[in-house]
Order: structure tokens, then sequence, then C-alpha cells
């Protein structure tokens, strides 16, 4: 491999010759390695380079940057977002809590990759664009970074997290419609209860998606709010009048998405609870996934030994033991994700208590944490929904079996004799192994004719719309 | 003691005389000595005081109640709203995951109280309420315990949750304005930074509890919403018809709360996503008290060899051992709270995936520790307000003398000099042990004028507002 | 309400003239109001009692406490630990994070309930004892209060949480040898899979609880180690020669608990790892309960359109509106203690975090935790034991019908047909909703006589030991 | 690219012809598009080619699988360990709990590859080794991928987390003996306390790191235990007699590490509580390594504003706009790593909650965090102690100007004139801004030459060892 010299305001830094990266991500390379390489999610990158490159259109705005330069910028940041310089992001996620280094890591392939795209060779002759000095101009690590995150967070949760959600919903949505007459055993405690309608059970999840649904978009407000302008300390020190409204003008213009500059900088830069709030919402959306799911394997459960109320899709052998074994795999997928979700919520939670000062340096670790989430769910909800949800179908024989012998139809009758009577007919009929209506007759309680009129599964599910 | 019998449909109880619970609250007394005892949230049995009232109303007015019988119960309810029978709950948190057992706990002392206050005796004579036919008419433990635990959720976070948050808030806000323009060093990663004043510092806190303010109210929409109405397993088994609104909105007049029906019982009696959503926010408070409260104790660290920057209270001698001291104690509880809070969204989140079918079975665990979090908050930032932030002062001696030895008040050169001929500055002047201007001047790259004109703190803050 | 006044190095407080406490005391009531009163446990108390008692006989000892100071100390101890003087701790969790105000609160109940006993008036003539110069002689808050939380926590691993566990191990442990031979159907990802039997099931619950015991005991020995003797910073300053061990001694004897000094004294202070690690345990612990509590209640569902495979004991009526019902409710409460337990694990571990240079300011609230979670489990498991896990019994019917019917019984053919085959008559028997030796038949891959030899449930499920 | 053609027993499934994986991982990677591509961690995929070789010995060794055979099977096992192989496994964490998938994923590269090394080409012609048949002979997924993670986190703890650790622990007890006489003020609350030294405090860490250590080495007996020989459900079916006990043999002459058959398979299937327990011990560190990078980065903040009582080394430029900033950016690693195994040990303590009746499926989920776990941490060790702990030095003149002016000195007065005048010397010097020596003549409470011999700083911190 061959090398070039670069150096920064430490020294010089030996770094391989084809890359674009310079002395303070070199630096990184070698003071980090922790865990696999390459490990600084790549959204964050992309939101480096839409950030890069409506800090250039604002310092130019503003005057204090040539057209040239701008362009020279927004070439390269161009180029990271259509995935061409893929390989020249190696940093890790352990580096320093502020993302300095990743933050330095763009800088310097902005620069670099300037020089080459301007006929120049990396190093040599009059830079095209310094690194510090134009490329991160009016900006610091500590508001860029948190800019970055904040796009990337965003862009996740509407692009991946949100629709993901909704295909699902939209299924279950459908699905109940059409299995609203589908009269089955209702369960609590696990145990027999009172009738309910396939299609209601699935309405509660759908009420439980929308509530989720509605919860992370009351988070999107915060998140909206961008750092970039807040520079080293909140401040905005070194950056030109008005700058950071322009700036996520342009960012807003760049995502299509609706940025705007953070009311409080110093917020902004000290404190990540965006990030912690957003990221509360997808938690919740992992705790309603994770019930539906646990539901819906139950409920499918055997072919003989289960609950077995409802089919689900086959979509793979399961067992390299038990030969013909079908397993609710989307649904294993569904709550590991979930319990990922929980777990990361917890390290977000450590790293927003953990801001000192004027910064907050759990940011890589926050960001790396949320992106996963955001994307696990949304992914998760697409791969059940194709696979498991969208297949679902009631398995009418059990059901109707199930329906037949429950012993607590028998709450029907607690208007009309009581509820002691009641339970006595159901406590009766279980110890003998009877049928309720023999029970209820037996013990003089009902006629034949009011317990037929009285006791009527379908009619004890209430209204169906 | 002297003992009483009592019997249920499963036969006779034995329990203490003097006491107007029955058979069930004592068999589960009996059945769940886990931890201490009553530890059932006192608000939970005041969210069914509530609760109960508004049943009977609402049976009364749907004609499927007699009003003597309403206002019997709608009497005791008021008893216990006074806090008159608070010794008539003796049950535990960890009983039934439905809460059936406090359900028939406040019905059966619903209905023994109803019997001496109309002159009777427990037990003898016609029963002036029966406690599953009248007391718990048109309602299941599966839909009132939710709908005890959102009203007292919701009164919990209104009451004293946010009022609490908002006198600290206030008093951040004043002493932010108050010293908006005391120029002190600015630290990100615990070292010295660019300047940022005090009244800026304090700002980027008032802005994280006015977020948390805010998260907090987005979830109060679905936490008014009431499960009363679904009975069993959401159906509404066994109520009269339009009973689920009449009952809402008799709670909604009794409490002066916002509450409404559940627009989907079968999520409101199998999930308690609500409860997952508002104390996410709490969690998002937590996060934030972490920061500010750790924040302050670092600045007043001292006195003597510590930072020092800002005087907090006295508040009480800090050690058994050393005589003089004074410690940070409201930042301390302070923090143990956020910690406490955090912990509990751990137990909440956990307990709100595991809903079966039509029951989540975790409600008294989801309660009680929504519960503490909520009066947690409420009344520790009351005591760090009080004790604390009211006496947060400047030291104002301290802050001149750490901003006059600051090295990054460098940064204000980059854009004259640029960021490397800047670092030396900084580098040489730190090994030299010598200050900025000396260096400045000794290195050739600004004159003393230069340097005095361009390097000004009190300018490096930004605009002041 | 009468008063009186005290003085501390702070100046005069006025408190109630009934109660034994001091002037720390009443400004801690004052200054804390967060939560519950006197929310400190009680745990700590006795183990300060333990402690001071230690403290005073190693301060004679050594030569530095009078004979008459040291038994005016050991008498007020003996009362604390007799639970004479319960009224007399009014503090809370939320107070300084070193448990100073409670170790000033022991000190001061000493010293004045001592002047009581030796016939004097609380703050009138000379001072039998002196709260802080002979009460406390010797130590500080800050290696008092880990020793009592060690004492405590210690204590009710040994005296609550082993024992309660245990309990349920053994009653397991006969019930698995119990059933060792009743065939039942195994089941994997909630699916049909092959047999196993009852016995082997629970078999793997005892293997997880002397797992989870052995766990606990492996943390002991951190846990035994006492921070007393370190004082304010851990170097022991203001004691005697030798005082640590000496201290240690007397409190393993008056416990009769292997204590010993902490090598480490830095440690002990700043860090409360010990009681990390051993809550690490307990989490441990708490995961293994969830496991066997759902299994339970899973394999108990029913009666009728559940796996009613066994049958559990019926305590009490399930539902206030569904006569006859009867719930898991052990196992309901013993989840929700899991859960309590896995939120109290993240609450010690943020806790444990934070210690900040020479000490840890968490202590309350770690203490807190785990001795809640300490009690919890040991209590959830005895009542599980005596009202859930006593009642075990097979189903036998319903246990042999499924096993009749199970389709995964065809792995016994692997061996013999190879895998595909067997497949292909598990799906075919499935679709068909035939019989596997039907099918197998049918399909031509074995004799009748061959499918009886060699699939035989019975024969599926290993050796039985 | 071209394709070709493989069919498992649910038929025919398209896959790329150059790549050796079989049906049921196209299956898989079509079914699970779930977060980046093939990030089931590649030390699962190693500890399967150590069991998938272990069993082919174990089942020749047995007499059920020919020489021929067993060498086929180790030959690739061979180079899937000298990882010539990391193409063949692309599958996901985000897939069955059960790990089927991967299991069959290896099974088929191994029938494949054999196929090719023995000159034949992939589905052509007389199969060298059948995947289910041969490869997976005398296992179940159930019983291989549990086996698997174990020898994975076994592997993983004692090759990086251990010797990481023990690196820092080394160097921090070397740093801590070389300091041991360096007096410096101590800090309690964050404020100034009696005096010890930086060694002193030092020797703290290590001994958290060796309790942590002693803490992780107590859990490997657990993980130790392999499930395999369990197959389907714990019973062993299609095992030949003393198989379990053999391959465990060959898993720990092949690893070199201590395995074992684990005496009860039932929990080792059902349950992961050795993942969970192990973990906790990993928890634990992250907990001390927190307390200790935190420590790190307050002592050496400043330069001129901080506490700056120790050097750390400067390994990079600290910030892009404040030129000559130096941060602790390997503490900020360091704690991120910290706040991430927290989180990561909730996933994992829910994961392994959730075992259901036979079978754990939060397998994968479990395994994955856990050797993040193990490796970051280990990793984050190493990288401190390289660029961080090696390097700390004491800044002597600050230490020394600390210690001079420090109030709590006067704690040496305690047992000369009580604790109530040793607080008027330092409130009165504190108010007065005086030295506590002039304070103490001028209250009158001691002589100059009383001061002199009772205050040294350096006889206050204990014997030094």
């Amino acid at each position: 491999m061959s090398f070039r010299i670069e150096k920064d305001t430490m020294g010089e830094v030996q770094l391989p010759a084809d890359k674009y990266w310079g002395a303070q991500t070199e630096r990184s390379r070698n003071n980090f390695k922790i865990g696999p390489v390459a490990s600084m999610p790549k959204e964050i990158i992309e939101g480096f380079a839409y950030l890069k490159k409506a800090a250039a259109y604002a310092n130019h705005e503003l005057g204090v940057l040539s057209i040239e330069k701008r362009d020279a910028i927004a070439s390269v940041c161009d180029e990271i977002l259509a995935g061409e310089l893929a390989e020249e992001f190696p940093l890790v996620i352990w580096q320093t809590g502020s993302g300095t280094q990743s933050n330095m890591n763009v800088n310097e392939v902005i620069a670099n990759r300037a020089q080459v795209l301007a006929g120049g060779k990396i190093g040599e002759g009059e830079a095209v664009l310094k690194a510090n000095d134009d490329v991160n101009k009016s900006q610091s690590s500590n508001d860029t970074f948190p800019t970055g995150m904040h796009i990337a967070a965003y862009k996740a949760v509407v692009e991946v997290t949100i629709p993901g959600v909704e295909k699902l919903r939209d299924t279950l949505q459908r699905k109940s419609t059409e299995f609203m007459n589908v009269v089955k055993i209702g369960r609590t405690h696990l145990m027999d209860a009172t009738p309910i309608t396939l299609g209601q059970e699935l309405s509660g999840y759908v009420a439980q998606l929308n509530h989720g649904l509605k919860a992370v978009r009351n988070t999107l407000e915060h998140l909206a709010e961008l750092a970039l302008g807040g520079t080293a300390v909140g401040t905005g020190l070194n950056t030109p009048n008005g700058y950071d409204v322009v700036v996520a003008k342009h960012i807003a213009a760049f995502t299509n998405l609706p940025f705007v500059t953070a009311p409080n900088k110093f917020e902004a830069l000290a404190a990540h609870d965006a990030i912690v709030e957003t990221h509360g919402a997808l938690k919740q959306l992992a705790v309603s996934l994770n019930k539906i799911a646990n539901d819906i394997r139950m409920l499918a459960s055997g072919p003989r030994s289960g609950i077995g109320e409802i089919i689900i899709p086959e979509n793979e052998p399961g067992s390299s033991i038990m030969p013909g074994k079908v397993n609710p795999t989307q649904c294993e997928a569904l709550t590991m994700v979930a319990a990922q979700v929980m777990g990361n919520d917890v390290a977000i939670t450590i790293g927003g208590t953990q801001g000192h000062y004027e910064l907050n340096v759990f940011k890589p670790l926050m960001a790396a944490n949320f992106l996963q989430s955001a994307r696990l769910i949304g992914d998760a909800c697409v791969s059940f929904e194709e696979h498991c949800a969208i297949g679902i179908e009631p398995n009418h024989a059990r059901i109707q079996e199930l329906v037949d012998n429950s012993l607590m139809l028998v709450t029907a009758l607690n208007t009309k004799i009581g509820y002691y009577k009641a339970a006595e007919i159901a406590q009766t009929a279980h110890k003998n192994n009877s049928t309720l209506k023999e029970t209820a007759i037996a013990l003089g309680y009902v006629t034949a004719a009011e317990f037929d009129e009285w006791v009527k599964p379908e009619e004890m599910v209430g209204s169906l719309k």
C-alpha cells in the first residue's frame, strides 16, 4: 500500500495514498480501534452531506464564501449523497463523543476530493478548499453532529419507520374489517372469557399502532429543530448574521423536510432530548408490536396441541430435526426487534442524561442506537406484513368448537339471574365436565328456552363496526 | 381481635369484624403476602371512587340502577375521596395483574359501608347494595382498573408533575434573565471552550423543561381515554346502551378533567400504551432534570478546589465527620429521582409488552411505577426549586478570573488569521503557561491593538435576549 | 404539638418535643418533602443499629471510648433492633445521596434516647453522648451508609430471597420427580414438537433456580465487604489503628454473618459495584421466575379453550363480571415482581455509574431498590409456592389426547427413513387432517408394524432421572 | 447473475449459482430483509464450525457416521474457521428466534462445499453429505444455536474482554503504585474533602476492575455448559448413547476451553440464563469503567478552568472550530461503550424472560448483544489503556495549590477540639476567605504550633501500601 503525508495542528500523519480522508480521520482510525470498522452509520454521513452543502450555500448567501467554493463543496456533497464515496468514511461510533472526528472526516474528504475534481492532486498546489476554514466555515462539530443526527433521524423515521408501521397497520385494518363477524372465545389472564370477534381483536392492534404513529408524529416538531448556527457552545460565534435561519432553510429545501433552526442552541448542543423523545415513541411502538406479534403466534399455535384459531403463512421449514414443522418466525423476528429497541432506549436514555455543561458527548452512541431502532421497526413491520399479517386467516372450525364449549358464556346470565347463581352454574359445569345449558337447567335457574334466548355468543360481542 | 364471616362464590371467609372489606379482599390479603401491606397506591383507590360514583350515575341515568342505590354508592365514594376510609384498602400491588381484587375491595367496602350508613349491620338483613350486582354493575375489573389507573395517572401528572416542573422552570427562567450578561467560560468535553453567559447556560435548561412539558402534554390525549364500558373483554357486554360515553362524561365532571371514552376498548384493556407513552415523556423529563442538576452541582463545586462559578444555598451540615462541609444535596435528591424514573420506565415498558389476548395483566405494576414517577418528579422539582434553584447566584470574582485566563478566546481569531495560526497561539500559550495575548504578539500574528479589538469575551457570546 | 429547640453547626432548629431526633434530621424533613414520608427502608436503619453498636465496641476495645458510652450506645441500638423506636426515623430516600442525614438521624436518636435512658432530659444537662463526637466516633456517613447498606442487603438476600427461592425450588423439584414419567407433547416456538415428560419440563425450572441461587451466592463475598473504617474519603482518617478490622469483626458477631472489612476502602465508598453485582444476580432470578411463571400459566390455560395440561389451585374468584372464572393470579404477581426487579436493576445500574471522585451519591436509591427486589423475590416465591406450585397436577386426560394427535412424533422416523420422507408424512397428515400412522402407511414409507415399533412417545423422551 | 435451483421440504428455490448456501438460507434471505445484510455475528458462525466438526467426530466415534463423512465435514469447518468462506453466511440476526436458518445455512454450506471439494458440482450426482441427515446428524437448531452461542460468548469473554480489562487494570495498578505518595485533595459530593493520594484514588479503580473480573469469572462455569445433545426439546431424541458428553469433549479439545455438556438440557434450550448471568457481569464492568473514565476526565479537566489535577495524553485536535483544544476523547468512547452495554443488558434481559415452554426464541438477539458488549468492553479498555491511562501524570503544581487552600483539613482537629469548634473554624475561614490556620488561631481554639503539628495533609491519608 502506498502512503502520503498530511499534517494537522498536531503534526504529520501518514495515511493511505488512495483515500481522500486526511490527518484527523487517520488519527481517529488509529486511536479508536473499538468494534467493527466504519460503524458510524452511513445515514449520519448523509446528514453531514446535506448540512455541509447547506452551510456552503448559507455562507455564500451571507457573503462569507465565494460561489466557486460553494459549488466545489456542493459537488462533493452530491457525490456523497449519491453513494459514490462510501469507502471514505472509515470511522467508528466509539470515538469522541462530539463526533468531531467524523465531522473532520467529512471536511477532509470534501476538501481533498474537491482538489481532485478541480484537476489537482491531494496536498499539492494551492488548496481549492481548506477543511477547517472553508468546508467547516460557520460550523463546529458541536452543532454539525447534532444537525446531522437530526437530519438522519428524521429521515429514517418518516422514510422507513412510519411507512413500515402504516403498511402493517393497513393490512391489520383490512383483516379486522374482513373478520369482524367471526365470533370467537375471548381470553383474559390466558383463561377463557366472554366472546369477541376476531375482527374486534385485530382492531385493538390497529388502535395500538395508530396511537403509536400519533405518538411518533407528536415528537417530530422537536426533532425538526436543528443545532446548526450554534457553533462551539451555542452562542453562534464565528457565524455571519442570520446564518442559523438561512442554513436551516437550505437544509429543509435539500431534504424536502420541515427543518427549522432550534430556538435555543444551548439546549440543542448540551442535550439531545429530541432524540430521547422520539425514541421514546419508537419504544412505545416496540411495546405495541411485541404485544401484537405475541398474540398472533399464540393464536396460531399448534397445529394440534395449541390454540390454533388462526392460520398464518408457512414460509420455510421450521426445524432442522423435526420434519414438517412450521413456526411463527416473523413473530419471532418482530419480538426480537422489539426487545432490541427497548434496550436501545436505555442506552439512549443514559446517553441523554450525561450532557456536561455546554455539550453532550454521547452523540454517536445516541445516533447509532436511534437509527438502528428506526430502521429495524420499519423493516420488521414490512417483513411481518408481507410474510405473516397478509396471510392471516381464521380457522373457522376450531374457532366454533371453542365457542361452543365455553363456560364463560354464562356471563350473559348475570343480568338475568345474578352473579352468584351464574357462578354456581359455571363451577358446576366445570366440575362435572358438562355443558352450561345442561347444568343451568339441572340447577333449575333457567329453562332451556330461556337459556337459548339469553345465551347467544353472537349477541355478546357488542356492536360491530 | 373479633371476626365475622362472609362468603363469596368460593365459600366462607373469616375476616376482621371491624373492617368493611369482604371475602375477596380477605382472600387476597391471605394469598398475596408480598412486600409491605397496603402498597396499592391510594391514588388508584381514589380513581376507583370517582369511577364507581360515575358508574352509579350512568347506570341510574340509563335506567338500570335506582336513585337510592346510586346515592348510596356515591356517598361512600365521597367518603373515600375525603380520605375517611383509608384503612379499608389493605391490598398490595403484587396481586392479580388485572387488579380484580382491588376492584372487589372497593366494591365490598362500598357495599358494606352503605349497609352501615343505612343503619344496618354488615352481612345482616337485606343488603342495601350488592358488591357485584350493584356496585360493580356495568363494569368488570378489566375496564375499571385501567380506568382508575388513567384517572390517577392523569391527575398526578397535571396536579403534581407539571406544576412542579413549571415552578422550577419559572425560577430558572427568571435566573436566566437575571444573569444574561454574566459572561463566563464555556465548557465542552468538560474542557475550556469559548465564552457563554450564565443566563444563556440556564436558558438551555429552561428550553429542556419546556420541551419536556410539551412532550408530556402531547401524551395526555391518549391518557384521557377511558376503558370503562368495555367490561370483560372490550365488547361492553352487560352494559346499557350508550353507557361508555355517559360514564366518561360523569368522570370528567367529577374530576374536572377532559376524560373521554376510549374509541377502541379492546386496546384499552389489552394494552396500556397510554401509560407507556406518558411515562416515556416523564422519563424524558428525568433525563433533562438529571442534566440540569448535574451541571449545577459541578458549577457550584468547591468551595476552593472545584469549579465554583455559582453559589447555591447551604441548607444543612453536609458531613458527620468533616466540619463545615456543605453539599449540593438537592442535586443529589433530584438525580436519584431521575435514576428511579428511568428504572421505572423499564418496568413499565416490560409490563406494557406483556398483554396476552384481551387483557394486559401487569396493571398494578404499571400503575404503581407510573404514580411513583409522577409524584417524585413533581415533589423533587419543588424541593429543588425551593432549596436550591431559587438561591443560585453567580460567583462573579471566580467567573471573571476564569474568563481572563482562558485560552479558547483564541477562537475569535479564526476568521482573522485562520484556524491553524490560532491553534499555534493556543498551543504555545498552553505550553509556556503564558497568556494568549503575549503569545499572539510574540508569534507575530497580531498586534496588541488587533488582539484587544478582536478578542473581547463579551462580544463572543452572540445576541443576548 | 409542642416543640423543643436544638442546634447544630448551622444554628437553631425547632422540632417536635416528643421525638428523639435532632436538628439535622429535622432540617432534612423540611428540606426533602419528596414522596411518602419515612421511605428510607427500615432495614437500613437496622443496619445502622448494628454498625453503631459495633463501632462503639470497637472504639472501646481500641481505647477511644469509655465503657459507659459504649453501653449507652449499645442499649439504644438494641432498642432499635427490637423495633421499639420505629417512629423515630422519618426521613426519605430522596435526601442527600450519601445518606448523611439518615446517619445523623441515627446518631441523634441514639444520643437523645441515651440521655433519657440515663434519667436526663433531651438537651438539658451534661450530654451523656454527643451525636458526632461519640456516636459517630471513628465514622463518617460515607462509610457508615454503605456499611448499613451491605448489612441490610446481605441479610435480605440470605434471610428472605434465598429461602424463598429455595422453598419454591424444592417444591418444583418434588413435582418434577413425581411427574417424571408423565409423557406429554413438547412445544418449541409455541408449536407442537417432540414429546417430553412433565417432570423433565419442571426439571428445567429447577435447574434455572439452582443456577440463579448459585449466581447470587457467587456475589456474596463482595457484598460481605464493609466500608466502615474508611471514614470520609477512604483513608480512615480519625480512626484508631486496626479499627476497620475490629469493627467488621463485631458486626459479623452481632449479625452472625461473614462480614469482613473491605480490602480497598476507596472502592467501597466511591463505587457500589457489590450492590450492582448482587442485584445483577437477583435480576437473573427474576428472568428465570418470569419464564417459569409464564410457562405455568400457559400450561394451565383454559379450562376449555387453552392448553390445559396442568391444573393449578383455585384460590379466589377471578372476575368481578364473569362468574366462575379462575385465573393464574400467583403467576401474575410473580411476573409483575420480575418486571419490577428488572426495572430496579436499571435504576441501580444508573446509580452505580455515577460515583464522582471519592463518593457515590446514589446510595439511598441503590439501597431502596435493592431491598425492594430482594424482598419481593423472596416473598413472591413463597406466595407462589404456597398458593400455586404446591398444587400443580397433571391433567392426564388432556395430556394424553394431545400426545396421541401430535404430528411431531414423526421425528422418530428421521433415523429410519430420512428427514425428507418424514417431512412429507407430517405435511401430508397435516393437510389431510389425518393421523401420522395412516399417512405413513398410505405413502408407503413404513408398515404398520414398523410404525408401531418405531414411534413410541414414551421412548422419545430420553433417560428419565 | 446466474442461478441454480435447490429444493427443500417445501419445494424449489432459485439461488445464486456461485454461492454454497442452499434453499433454506435463500428462503431466509428473502423472508427477513430486516436491517443490514449478514448481521448474524461471525463469531456465531465460527461457533457453529467448531460444533459441527465436533458433532461429526462424536457421531463417528459413536458409530453413526462414516470416517469419510466426518472428515468431509471437518474439512469445511476448518475452512470456515480459517475465514475462507466468509461470504457464504448472508443471514441476519432478525430471523427465526431459534436461529434455525443460520444452522441450516451452515449445514447447507458444509454439504455443498464438501461436494465441490470432492470434485463434484453442487446438486449433481450422489451427495457427499446431506445437510440434514449428515451434517446436522444428532443435532437440532435448538441445541446447536445455543451451543454456538456459548462457544462464541465464552471465547469473546476470555479472548477479548478479560485481556482488555486486565491490560487496563495492570496499567492503573502501576500508576497507583507510582503515585501512591502524591497527596491531593479528596472530593465527596463533588465538594472539597479531606486529603487522599492520587495512588489511593487509582487503587479504587483497580479494586473495581478486580471485582469485575472476578464477577465475570464466577459466571463462566455456567457459560461453559453446552446444550448440544438435547436436540429438539432437550430429551436428546435421535442421538446415540453418550453423545452429549462426547461431543462436548471434542468441542473442548478443538477450542481448548473447558466446555462440558449441560447437566440439564431442558434449561439449556428453554432458557439462556447463562447469557443473562455473564452479561450481568459485563454490565458490572461497564458500570465500573464508566465511573473510572468519568473521574479521569473530570480530574483532567481544564486546562485553565477545570480541576486539572492530572494530565492525560493529547491524541488529536479536539475541535473543528476551537484551535488548540484537546479533549478526553478516550474517556468519551469508553463511557459511550458503557452506556451501550447497559442498554444491551436490558435487551438481553427481556430476551431472557421470554422463553416459552421448551424453547427460548430470542437466541440471535441475545447472542448479538452479548458479543457486541464483550468485544466493545475489551477493545475500549485496550484503546483507553494505550491512548489515555498509560499517559496519566499528576499535575504536581496544581495538586499542591489545591491542597494548600483546602478547608477540609480542619477535620484533623475533630479529635482534638471536637466537631463543633472545628466546624466553626471552617465556616469562618470560608466566610472570610482566609486560611484555616489564621482562623483557627484567631478564634483561639489552637496555637500556631498545635495547628502545624495536628494538621498535616500527608498524615491524613492513612497507611500507604
